[in-house]
């Protein structure tokens, strides 16, 4: 078990998110990070390790280059404009508004790449979601090896579209992952999502490939953010038809209606024959987490994780969500424990 | 010269507004019309009248009835979960992203609707939008029997899509008002947009219709909001192919350039050989004003008038935006007397 991690990740700290109609505290924060090390240390797990850099290329496989040059430039041109806040977006292109128009100034192209008021964009957050998807190639080349891997990553990465951003992430690291694997000689990879939240991102980005199988369990988007994807009847398009699957749960769903999620996604992923796997781990399906609505216990966190070591497949596990601070080093290392 | 207008428009008034970032207040507030109708004595303009209420159908003959169930039901469902602010967008469907699903939450269904981060909702919002759209039928009707009326409506309109709404609109006004004309009787019916920015929701919902003409001039989307819709290759689809005209204008524009777009648009004007008109009028042309970049005195935007008025048509002009609210009551009075 490897485990990366970006050391200077509270460089990207936002001011505060929209939710709820007020302006707030921001649920994802450098205190979830730093705040996990002191249970991970205690539970044996390795220390965190920078990961090397490698360059842009393995973002780019997955993102559109217009996209991830806006997210290099956006800060200092928002700011050359004199604005003092982080970035939000104003106005964005509506049903019946047109998304091939390639706008001129700041606002126009803020609203042309993101789907979420709460989701600024501050100062440093290219540069940490750049180190963050750099930990994610270095987890991704050890399970190319046949080892596990960790990728510590903040920001989260799984609802970031190829061209696209919102939901706290700006870079798909789980995405970034996968395409890495393929590139490293792996034939077939599988993702496996268990974030409360539908991965969008990485849905969309695999949507129409049949090497990339995407499975995901994660509460209903009929009642649940992101709403606009995730859905059971998305199941691939093209030759990446049947390599999509999504197992969406109720809200306040418990360990008994999980566990069988859980199972018929393991056994799909089996039928695969998956070389490798990719797991965007999120900790939001905890209890006690203040965005989710989940009643699992830190003992079943570590049940997923035993479930999916059983399928003895070198795994790169990405850190996405898990707001509830106090229990998220716990709930990591319950969850790295059958790997390690 | 009739004008009408809603007495209570006071009763739509947001805690403030998204722009460069920061939460601010709002720039659309009700002193906008209040602080006019000193002026607008002044000139001799005659005293504005209550519209009668002729119910829902002239708002649904426009727009989509489970949105406008939606902006009737919001208000209570938000409030019912507890939410003390006004209601503003969390997430929506981005690029890639679904527009074909029907959130059973709150913050879904907003999503699913607006397209703008600085168009709050209050508790009076729908109210006093539906109260305006009564105003823009009572000025369709006076235009439909050969007169000419002014809709001193507030919240504006033009903005507003057939399932959408942002940049201050939520019942489009000028499209309420041309629909009721072709109800009435008139057969072929234009619409001259002169607010600074792009009315996009007329366009979408008159793009394929032949028997209203949509004319906007405005500043080019390219670098100006709406962005998304409003470009000059957008000329109207199937049979309302080549009715719908844009006339796009460098940000910074003065009267030299206005009043060549101005000709070109009366000219295609009475090309199209209406039987009446409505007009957008929005006095974010005006050199002061805070969200536009034009620089029209108030002598010009007479001047606007004067031309609009050569056309001999009865008009129905309905009020969209103008921020300069020390200006806007001469500004009113000035576009108002040569119908007057």
């Amino acid at each position: 078990m490897h485990i990366f991690w970006v050391p200077n990740h509270a460089d990207h700290i936002t001011q505060g998110e929209i939710k709820d109609g007020i302006l707030r505290a921001p649920f994802e924060h450098p205190g979830r990070i730093d705040g996990a090390l002191g249970a991970m240390k205690a539970a044996g797990l390795p220390r965190p390790l920078e990961a090397p850099e490698v360059g842009i290329e393995p973002i780019l496989a997955v993102h559109d280059v217009g996209y991830i040059g806006f997210l290099n430039e956006a800060w200092p041109r928002w700011r050359a404009e004199g604005r003092t806040g982080d970035i939000v977006p104003l106005v964005w292109p509506g049903r019946g508004m047109r998304h091939d128009t390639r706008p001129l100034t700041i606002d126009g192209k803020i609203g042309h790449y993101c789907f979420d008021a709460g989701t600024p964009i501050c100062r440093d957050s290219w540069d940490i979601s750049y180190a963050s998807a750099q930990c994610a190639v270095a987890a991704a080349d050890r399970a190319a090896a046949g080892e596990h891997a960790f990728a510590m990553t903040r920001p989260p990465g799984h609802h970031a579209m190829r061209a696209g951003y919102g939901g706290y992430c700006f870079v798909n690291n789980a995405a970034v992952a996968a395409e890495r694997m393929i590139a490293e000689g792996c034939e077939r990879v599988a993702v496996l999502d268990v974030d409360y939240h539908h991965g969008n991102g990485t849905q969309s980005i695999f949507y129409e490939r049949a090497d990339v199988l995407v499975v995901n369990i994660h509460a209903d988007p009929i009642e649940e953010y992101p709403y606009y994807l995730g859905h059971s009847d998305e199941q691939g398009d093209g030759k990446g038809f049947g390599a999509n699957v999504n197992l969406p749960l109720a809200k306040g769903s418990g360990w008994g209606t999980y566990r069988h999620a859980l199972d018929t996604a393991i056994s799909t992923i089996r039928s695969f024959e998956a070389d490798a796997l990719v797991v965007s781990f999120g900790a939001d399906t905890y209890e006690d987490d203040p965005l989710g609505t989940f009643t699992l216990g830190t003992n079943h966190i570590g049940m997923i994780a035993d479930a999916i070591a059983g399928l003895r497949l070198p795994s790169a596990i990405i850190l996405e969500g898990g707001y509830a601070t106090d229990a998220l080093g716990d709930n990591i290392a319950a969850f790295l424990t059958p790997f390690a």
